[in-house]
């Protein structure tokens, strides 16, 4: 079923206010997920939208959240989010923190108390219409076992990052820590399909193929050790640092359908022209894109891409053609609206 | 050959006062390579003496820079090295900057114009010393293709961090964004031995087990392209954004000679007391470093390591037992002595 990108906002939104978000709010969690659709980045789409509603119906997410500033210094912020929707305290927390950044030259952005958040990419666009380089990341219900460990410790921490160009697209990086998604693996399960060697271990620690198996064991970091610590640098500037929850310690999205996750966000916020003039440093980014652009290609390799611009691509298509939902994903999202008196049909208008 | 680290100190600071470096500076050097030595990362230790004196006595590196604050604002500093040697310039960067960062709470540090600066982690642990979270990053000269290219654009750009714990010893990171340092690939070459698939490829981009062939090709990013989108954001925040060089545009440290290298660092110090109390943050990362210890082990592994724990090992083996070095190490650094005055037979009442 095919949406152009704003009626399917619309729909999600006006969903999200049967259960008591506000019109703002719901517009910002609309916007965040059907922005990864339009990325390409379907895992972190409208397939959510369910999963929000249970949780919001359950109070395990606060509809009305009191986000609060708890901590605040000239390089430092730090809220509690009040157990809200990810996106709409990662918002708030960017909308604060993005003029203190602009007075002071950067900033540290720490939240707890808050719940999945979506996808990173989002926020850093936030943060790249301000011309700032700006980081995202998260932590999030342990999926991955520390190095040489076989119980799952870490989540799949998402590491986020934009950086403004001049006459070129921004670069933006938005990576899970794990080789893959376990969304892959998850998808593999059902299918009843193996997976790829490297991707996880089961419940002993061993390397293995069997998606049940993995299921039951844990995914693995990207880059072995190395990943790894990059995970745990995430799960402490996001977990440890801000007060909430780290480790095993945060609630699982799904499972613990009735408590909240408490999970931890950080943020990076740098102004360049602190640094240089923002004319300049654009020049010289723009040099760094077109240089790795014109680089020798490796034999086989047709175009060398800069973190972010497959989804850059995928958004241009879609934004032009709509997005396609697979039909599971249709059905699901359209049966939520149902149960709360929404009717995807009345956006048939907009549908192609 | 075997030194005390103290020794070994007094030796390589002796040799860097006979070409101009004050006693301050040759201090500091001294420190960064042994301090490398003691942690077991020799490729960063007093090996690189000579190469260090040759390029003072070429002028590619100043021996007496004027190190310039050239932008400062509440939570940046940007510093202009002088092409003074990198440990001198980045250890000026963090003296000006911890005062800096205890006031606003964080602080965002660029360095322009700088020399090879050993390894991150001797400044992370200064930063550790004042309970700062610490990060060091630096670009380097070109070895690593982009993802899906042939031709060398980033260095090995090394990533470094630091986390204070409590009881326990200090979280220390500090990696290369390639597979393995390209070292590694140079001695494999060295003694005619293959390297291991996945480390480097080719001048056609071809994956290669080839010693030399990799050499004149391109060692290749750790975690595929999330390491090049790593190492990239290490390059544009140490090299572009401080206006350093960046990609190609740093000049070779064997090789070029007598050109100063335009080496660009960055660091980031974040004051944990600005978002809890400092115990408060002690206790929750004393927790997580035992959970972790005390994780479930997969079979085979013996014990679950936090980054940094095995080079704290090997430092506490050597501080105790000393640094011995390999002959043909000890023949180098003995005969730079000899060429300057020095006599490494002077501290031998030193050597056990």
């Amino acid at each position: 079923m095919n949406f152009s990108h704003e009626s399917l906002k619309e729909y999600v939104s006006e969903v999200l206010q049967k259960v008591e978000v506000s019109e703002k709010d719901s517009k910002i969690t609309a916007d965040s997920l059907v922005s990864a659709n339009l990325r390409g980045v379907d895992s972190h789409g409208v397939t959510r939208l369910q999963i929000y509603i249970q949780r919001l119906q359950s109070g395990a997410i606060n509809a009305k959240p009191d986000i609060k500033i708890i901590e605040e210094s000239d390089s430092v912020l730090v809220l509690d989010g009040d157990d809200g929707l990810g996106q709409v305290v990662g918002a708030k927390a960017l909308e604060l923190g993005i003029p203190k950044a602009k007075k002071s030259g950067g900033l540290y952005i720490g939240v707890k108390r808050s719940s999945h958040f979506g996808t990173g990419a989002f926020f850093v666009k936030k943060g790249l219409e301000q011309n700032l380089i700006t980081y995202a990341m998260s932590n999030a219900p342990a999926t991955m076992a520390p190095w040489g460990g076989k119980e799952p410790y870490f989540g799949t921490n998402p590491y986020a990052y934009g950086i403004p160009a001049g006459v070129n697209k921004p670069i933006i990086l938005d990576m899970a820590t794990s080789v893959v998604a376990r969304g892959k693996v998850i998808l593999a399960e059902k299918r009843g399909e193996s997976i790829p060697e490297g991707w996880a271990i089961d419940k002993e620690g061993k390397p293995t193929t069997d998606s049940k198996a993995a299921l039951e064991g844990s995914v693995l970091p990207f880059g072995g050790p190395k990943g790894y610590a990059i995970s745990l640098m995430i799960d402490v500037m996001s977990g440890v640092l801000t007060g909430a929850g780290f480790g095993p310690h945060i609630n699982q999205i799904y499972g613990d359908y009735d408590k909240s996750q408490n999970v931890g966000h950080f943020f990076q916020l740098i102004d360049v022209n602190k640094f240089m003039r923002e004319e300049e440093f654009k020049d010289r980014i723009d040099q760094m894109i077109n240089e790795i652009k014109a680089s020798s290609k490796a034999d086989g390799v047709e175009e060398i891409f800069l973190p972010g611009e497959i989804e850059e691509n995928i958004e241009a298509d879609r934004l032009n053609n709509g997005i396609t939902l697979p039909q599971d994903v249709y059905e699901e999202i359209k049966q939520v609206g149902e149960e709360l008196g929404v009717n995807i049909k009345e956006y048939q208008n907009t549908l192609k």
